[in-house]
């Protein structure tokens, strides 16, 4: 009898940017503790191959995923009729239309339960809205696909746990989007998501909007009548929040244990905490979904793409956090 | 003929609060490198080395500073005809009114330049204003009282050093106090202090306002219609600016050595950073005033004052960047 092994879709991304190159010098990782299943074009991971001279063996994958205890590693194929021909640092409407197939295709195994997670590296936005995409984001396309209109960004580095209220939106307009039902929904979607991750009754620290979280209302009132309302609420419900702080504070103290996640109500109030603590191994991780899906915190990097420097610390950090955290299943056809 | 020593003024704060704590236990620290003046009253530093068992000697100070070479640690008395009764963690008028003495006292020194630096001890702010003061912080009477319009904050933590353009208003004011004229302004004391620190020419990085610096516009433009005017100008006058960054980027790449400071323009845009790496030994500074003038960045502790659990690291930190960056003197009467 074979061991279990968790099985974790991998999408290529762009493969004009670093993606294949992550995807690829992260496989010599966590071997032992899943079966990575590449979603993307063999002729791509095998041109990257030759260029980086990783020396992996592939084989093809069909999509009922019945063959997947040969040696090597299994590439899932999209656009199988087309051959097309990827020019490292020169995306194109071509490399476009891989990456969007690719996520297209790894959301629909997450969701028919065929992999237990879905590691997705970098896209490039511009060029798949050429190409017909009408999303902004991974997660934008995650949440239509898939239903999930609540799901929320986590970012995760250094044992620091960060959701996102607001992501990607103008400083001028965060006061707008920042409302007792979004932070509620958000504090929500947390602490289901954080459960399934293992962690009972997770302890989620809110941020204050204004500085030092308002001090008593001399410096804003937010957390007052827009936070307060939305940490009540979860209360009722049992959720655990052990407070509105303030946001200079919060996440060192998180960092010391005092909470098990931090909500930050834009996109900057987590991700300077973020990215100065863990810039190369911050893991993006969509919560709310059907399934876990994670992601390295970072874009295509075109101008690095081929030469071998890229930094593959947040791939492989993702792709252990997808190992760590995703629901345990057998390899189909065991 | 002695040694020459810097002699650096340090206020005793709201006595009540953990001022003078952090004060006498920072004085075994770096005694070969400078002369501490304490300015506040001897009675209370003897009552409270009386409670810590810190058993350091005193003696009265008098305001010509003339009598400087006696053994143990000089003191400047204020309120010279008033005897008082201060109660640790109860903060009275009595015990505003020496905060605010001090610090008026400790100013006229430094401006007189009888002193080569101040570090102030923290302040309680509503007891300031109910005994008659009428600025919020240290630094709004230092500004005033030193007439010098165009000070800032400048925290220090780790390595990092960041300057604010905005501090305590509420965030959904902030951007109307983000003008090309504040934040060129900001830059200017910011490249003539770090000049006068001993940092020619130091490349100054300006965070943008917007998530991922605007990006080329979609998400927001004041980088390109507030912040690159008031680079521009800068530049004009041959300061060195690195450019306008990603907020949640560039702190770390300052901490790489990409940057000599980071332009925050507002309190959590930069105190997120501080704070996250160096909770415990940021140290507040005043730039732009005709002298240095360092603090904790922490409060007054009212709740742990005189139990001898206060962390000194930042008092420590505070006094040592002030003996660091202090022009040099000679003690008078030397």
């Amino acid at each position: 009898m074979m061991a279990q092994k968790k099985l974790i879709g991998i999408t290529i991304g762009d493969p004009a940017g670093i993606g294949p190159e992550i995807i690829l010098k992260s496989l010599s990782y966590f071997t032992e503790k899943y079966t990575p299943l590449l979603i993307g074009k063999l002729s791509i991971f095998q041109q990257y191959n030759c260029l980086l001279k990783t020396g992996i063996s592939f084989y093809s994958s069909d999509h009922l995923l019945a063959n997947l205890t040969e040696a090597g590693i299994p590439v899932l194929e999209v656009l199988p009729d087309e051959s097309m021909h990827i020019i490292p640092g020169t995306p194109s409407i071509d490399s476009a239309r891989v990456a969007m197939h690719a996520l297209r295709t790894g959301a629909d195994l997450a969701l028919g339960k065929k992999i237990d997670a879905l590691v997705t590296a970098p896209i490039y936005k511009k060029g798949m809205q050429d190409a017909g995409f009408a999303f902004q984001t991974h997660t934008d396309f995650l949440a239509h696909h898939t239903k999930s209109p609540d799901c929320a960004m986590m970012l995760v580095g250094k044992g620091l746990k960060v959701v996102l209220v607001t992501v990607h939106i103008p400083f001028r307009d965060i006061c707008a989007h920042i409302t007792s039902e979004t932070v509620y929904k958000t504090i929500r979607t947390t602490s289901r998501s954080l459960e399934q991750m293992g962690i009972p009754q997770p302890r989620i620290a809110v941020c204050g909007l204004n500085p030092h979280a308002g001090e008593e209302g001399m410096l804003g009132t937010e957390e007052k009548t827009i936070l307060q309302p939305a940490i009540d609420k979860a209360r009722r419900q049992n959720m655990h929040i052990t407070g509105i702080f303030p946001p200079d504070t919060i996440f060192w103290q998180t960092l010391q244990g005092k909470a098990d996640v931090v909500i930050a109500l834009y996109h900057d109030q987590g991700l300077i905490a973020i990215k100065t603590i863990a810039f190369d191994t911050g893991v993006n991780v969509t919560i709310g979904l059907p399934f876990l899906r994670t992601s390295p915190d970072h874009g295509t990097a075109f101008t690095i793409a081929g030469k071998n420097t890229a930094n593959i610390s947040s791939m492989v950090h993702a792709i252990d956090f997808a190992i760590t955290h995703a629901h345990h299943c057998v390899i189909p056809n065991e």
